[in-house]
């Protein structure tokens, strides 16, 4: 019997860079008039994950999870 | 003159165990009917932000990011 090797991944989708994010801008705003002095806030996805190998991970990602032309992704 | 050290961190928020997440239900759907076998799926958020200190970091996550009755959070 033949198992497959299950690994269980995590992928942080993060706004491309120069690419708007409202949801990070706001908390930074929020903060800021909490008294704290942030400069910058950005505010991503994190995708928990299962896959039986890297190539059907990044196929998932790339076909059904990220918008690649506001979004970047890494496997961590 | 005194700079204060600022550290650039990562927070993950993920759904605490036991709690509903909807959108990492609706993604693992999707992934099934494409024919991909995944047994689960969760999603969180990432905040990628600048402290002086964890010990700001951490209030900052506890007091104005996360909802703790139903978030967990890690610093990376």
């Amino acid at each position: 019997m033949i198992y497959n090797k299950i690994m269980k991944k995590r992928v942080i989708i993060m706004p491309k860079e120069g690419i708007l994010d409202p949801q990070g801008r706001a908390l930074k705003d929020v903060l800021n008039e909490a008294g704290f002095d942030i400069k910058d806030v950005r505010i991503g996805k994190i995708v928990e994950i299962e896959a039986d190998s890297l190539e059907n991970l990044q196929k998932m990602v790339e076909d059904y999870i990220i918008n690649p032309l506001i979004e970047d992704y890494e496997v961590l």
